[in-house]
């Protein structure tokens, strides 16, 4: 009989805002772009959405890449024609990204430590290395991890990987995060054991995953309140005293 | 009595070239800027090196970063003048960058091989995860190191914590690297040791470092060749069997 004895967080849009800053970021550059188009006859966000995705596998994921990608995109949109000066402003606006300060979700610190209380915690968050320990950094919660991992993508090889590091086996591992495709499915996939907590936006590239939410192995909350009842629900299913 | 057991590897520089690159990209910049403004009038270079160290507290390291501060500095020495055309070349200047093909420096793979047939090594590199990891993966020599991690900084607080996941003291560890600023000093300053390969171009931001090369648990080499002997002689100074 296995034990869930360590609990994986996820970091965007599970600990704090992230997706809401992208969003915005797109509806500024769709404002720069729309004075060399007319917004009403070119779908702007979806040919960003097309060149970012192109780039993902040389640029990785993050801020960084994003502006790049803007960048890129905002040229072929415009025909060459932007000025520089609205290139250097989607430079800015990466900046802006970049030095956010990090906005908790409403009650996560104290359903982190109702966990960390009873189980060892890690976080996981994929991205940019340097923005990623930044905002750990300026969250005020990296005492309550015993490790922080940041890896380029959150896939099967990687979970494993993180685990062995860990030394834990899947099966005793749990873990929570917004995104179905990065947080549950290679999780589930490995033997492990998942919670569900969507945000209201998800990047549309992190939507691209399909789970049976009827698996028992895996549970869907609202809140950051009900994550520590659920993570004990899915300790007593597994066999241990949740 | 101590012993060295774990050798650390930089990467960039100490496996493979990588400072080529950026220098090649540099005077392409040059070039891009110099169709807008008398190279004899504009001090290009110095004016992009300006901006780019202000931009690494919040890029950190890396092609996307330097991308950033090149469209950044461009757009400035040029008033705004540049052409969105000339603007997204450096984007694709980036990309080559990123995808350019792995070239280990001559001689390094057999002396990694001697070196992790008598101990345990690892990598420690610095810079962006997702190319880092790239490199790593295109190297083929990614089987010959126990673990390998990339870092947003190497400082003395990262080398700690680096050496406590890896369960091993300051003094049972020895670092090569070409770097005197990242590599080696702030391993002698939490007392370990270390091997400087210097590399014939070094980025002028890594060249801020001084340490006297007398040091007893430090020293240098010319050539990939010659380290298996540079880390047994400290070895046997460190008082294990050299």
């Amino acid at each position: 009989m296995t034990q869930i004895r360590l609990v994986g967080f996820d970091a965007d849009d599970t600990l704090w805002r992230s997706q809401d800053y992208f969003d915005e970021a797109q509806l500024e550059f769709e404002r720069i772009v729309g004075r060399y188009v007319d917004l009403a006859d070119v779908r702007v966000l979806d040919a960003l959405y097309a060149v970012e995705t192109a780039n993902i596998a040389v640029f990785g994921y993050g801020v960084k890449g994003m502006a790049l990608s803007m960048i890129e995109s905002a040229t072929q949109i415009t025909g060459g024609r932007i000025a520089a000066l609205d290139l250097h402003r989607i430079v800015e606006l990466a900046k802006g990204l970049l030095r956010h300060p990090v906005e908790l979700l409403p009650g996560i610190r104290s359903a982190v430590e109702a966990i960390a209380a009873r189980y060892e915690v890690v976080l996981i968050t994929k991205g940019d290395l340097f923005h990623q320990e930044a905002k750990v950094r300026d969250s005020g919660m990296s005492d309550l991890f015993r490790r922080i991992e940041i890896v380029s993508e959150k896939d099967t090889p990687t979970y494993a990987r993180v685990l062995s590091e860990f030394e834990a086996g899947p099966t005793e591992f749990l873990m929570i995060g917004n995104s179905l495709r990065s947080d549950i499915a290679p999780v589930l996939a490995l033997g492990g054991w998942g919670v569900h907590m969507p945000y209201r936006t998800t990047w549309a590239h992190e939507t691209q995953a399909t789970i049976d939410v009827g698996f028992e192995r895996m549970c869907v909350v609202e809140t950051p309140e009900a994550l520590p009842a659920a993570v004990g629900m899915l300790v007593a299913r597994a066999g241990g005293a949740g």
